[in-house]
């Protein structure tokens, strides 16, 4: 179990290993400023909107432990929300904060992959789900780690941690549910040929992407496929769930922008107070 | 089916048989402003809320038919309410405009009965609702329409001929579905004995009710019992459903501001266009 992260918005120019503004040039590098902010809202978002929709189980998780497991994994994503977001703010540089961006900015601006907004479902899709996301965060942030960005790196390194537990931790209850009861089985192999058609936008590339892997910031999406594709055969196989064949990148939009209609739900409801109540703090 | 109501604001001032303010001095009484005002948010409120649970069934009607029957009763209803919180704004005397009202209140200070948030459920739950509080409006817009107060008067007989078709046509649904198949037989009865306990509140009157009724503008809410309980048994008869015979008042609060966890979920979804971008209007 991981421990909670601090509720209060860390110092991110103390986040990278202790190092500043000053000795990561990419941060204040103007030619780079669009793509990498861009990008950085990518993986906050992504962090958020999943972190989002594992709040939703708060208090009516099936057992007390998974509750608290879902809204610990849900704090932890808050945690990268928070750094990523924040660094967001400060490439921008038009003074907007982590909550600036994560509260008051509508669907179109916001650029998570569209697997992460679908509806929780049952416990067999939220699972699914986690795990097909925490094999790519794994070994996207396995890869950051070593970014030319040290504000990045230290990000990712801190981030990982946490992430290794989760992937460990969705891993096994694939294996336990794809490999348990028929009926646990069944809505497991469902789920992951619905899900599947959303897998793929996580490894497209685009310009945004381009410009980040030349300035060595991160690998190309599509690097990270053959792990990701050995991590899902090897948990699944052992789950006893047939990875479908059908294509896997035919819903996708998200990393620009174009969300289906249930983000638009999420934000209504998650930026309920900072719309009603602009600027309340506690 | 009523004709869809003008979607342009309505010219309040011409609404009471033409009457203006200066021939109603209520709208303009010091003394009587505070209750007229919060009375008037209870008839805007409960329209609203209903209004915006019938549009969540817009494009998912069980029948092209129902679908648009529930979509224009809505309209109706929004019709209604544009009436009512237009006239409290202009009580209050703050400036505020019916829209004001509707998307710029939180929580506490919606006036509505719980019964009409509570989430649709299916075509069961959402046809014994519909009926049960129709025959409560028409009762009330009954006595409301030979109101001391012109404007109110007006108002009420305007909503009048809409809420009749609204009944005639809720009880029928009631009749086909109560006396229809085992299965519509068994949910009808299952959702009038789950709401029950809400329509208690639609009848108990307290201090606010007490100024109407003195001023001669509205009917203290539990005269209006008898006429509801009347339609109710001879409709609920038909359908050959069982009147409940446990309390009526037992969830209330909503006319003061007490709501349940639906109502902020419906208002973080209903306020989001004004919250997220004020005094935005086409």
């Amino acid at each position: 179990m991981p421990s909670l992260p601090d509720m209060t918005t860390p110092k991110v120019e103390t986040l990278g290993g202790g190092t500043g503004v000053e000795q990561d040039p990419h941060v204040s590098d103007a030619a780079l400023r669009a793509p990498f902010f861009d990008w950085l809202c990518r993986m906050g978002d992504n962090t958020l909107i999943l972190s989002h929709r594992l709040s939703e189980w708060c208090g009516h998780g099936p057992a007390l432990e998974e509750d608290i497991a879902l809204a610990n994994t849900a704090l932890d994503l808050i945690g990268h929300t928070q750094m990523w977001l924040a660094l967001a703010g400060e490439v921008e540089g038009q003074g907007r904060s982590a909550d600036d961006l994560a509260y008051l900015r509508d669907v179109m601006t916001f650029r998570n992959v569209q697997l992460l907004e679908l509806p929780n479902g049952d416990m067999a899709r939220t699972t699914m789900r986690q795990f097909l996301f925490d094999a790519f965060h794994a070994a996207l942030l396995e890869k950051l780690s070593g970014s030319t960005s040290l504000r990045v790196a230290g990000i990712a390194a801190k981030a990982l941690k946490e992430v290794t537990y989760h992937l460990e931790r969705s891993s096994d209850l694939v294996v336990r549910l794809g490999d348990g009861t028929e009926d646990s089985h069944a809505r497991m192999q469902t789920t992951l040929d619905a899900f599947w058609p959303y897998t793929g936008e996580m490894f497209l590339g685009d310009d945004v992407d381009a410009a980040m892997a030349e300035a060595g910031i991160a690998p190309p999406p599509q690097d990270l496929r053959p792990e990701w594709d050995r991590v899902i055969r090897e948990v699944l196989d052992e789950a006893t769930l047939a990875i479908p064949e059908r294509r896997a990148d035919v819903h996708k939009g998200g990393k620009t922008g174009r969300h289906t209609e249930h983000l638009g739900y999420i934000l209504a409801e998650m930026q309920f107070l900072q719309r009603a109540y602009p600027g309340a703090s506690w």
